[in-house]
């Protein structure tokens, strides 16, 4: 048995200056950035949600700007395989999580727990 | 004064079939789909979400497979104004929203209120 749920979405912005894109995206939501302990290492910058509120981050990508979601498990493969006889494809292994692309084409990726709530809330699968 | 707050993300499927792409990603992300009062009619399904959470919704569109965030507010026009102030591009006037372009990018749209916690919850802009 294992567990997933929606994790959150991330918005991919190809852009060379993602503080601006961070900065963009958090005053039009209302949502403050949260400080990176590692700004320039890093690709992400993740805006404040509420307690249990799915997750909402920038990304600095190189492919077209677009909206993304992730499944976050806590068992990648199983996890992979349950979306697989769904009808995703598995499109590559990046690091430590999975790109997949759904039946109806959008890209999404399968990712470690990232929510605080993820042991009370997420689904069981068997 | 008006007030605004991310509503939540509508998958947008390129797709003759909604049924069927409601019914991936229901079970992709373990969220049952609501029940709709007239599915002939609509080219939305809503994902039952927990309380408070942002909606998710699947829809039927024409255009490519993508996401897209909603922003809801109490008072279209002047959200829409903020939104231009911060560098995003008025699109179309379709019904009773307004899509809008990201300077980064991505499609989304201004609308009106959609989550129960609107009020308590959004963000207040003088």
């Amino acid at each position: 048995m294992h567990k997933s749920q929606l994790a959150g979405f991330i918005i991919d912005c190809e852009t060379d200056d993602l503080e601006s894109a961070a900065e963009f995206w958090s005053a039009a939501l209302g949502m403050a950035v949260e400080a990176d302990p590692n700004p320039e290492e890093s690709a992400y910058r993740q805006l404040e949600s509420r307690p249990g509120e799915v997750h909402v981050e920038v990304q600095q990508v190189s492919h077209s700007s677009r909206v993304h979601l992730d499944i976050e498990t806590d068992d990648i493969e199983a996890e992979v395989r349950r979306l697989e006889k769904l009808g995703a494809r598995r499109i590559s292994h990046i690091r430590r999580w999975v790109v997949m692309e759904a039946p109806t084409g959008q890209r999404f990726c399968v990712v470690h727990p990232q929510r605080g709530n993820f042991e009370p809330t997420a689904n069981s699968w068997a």
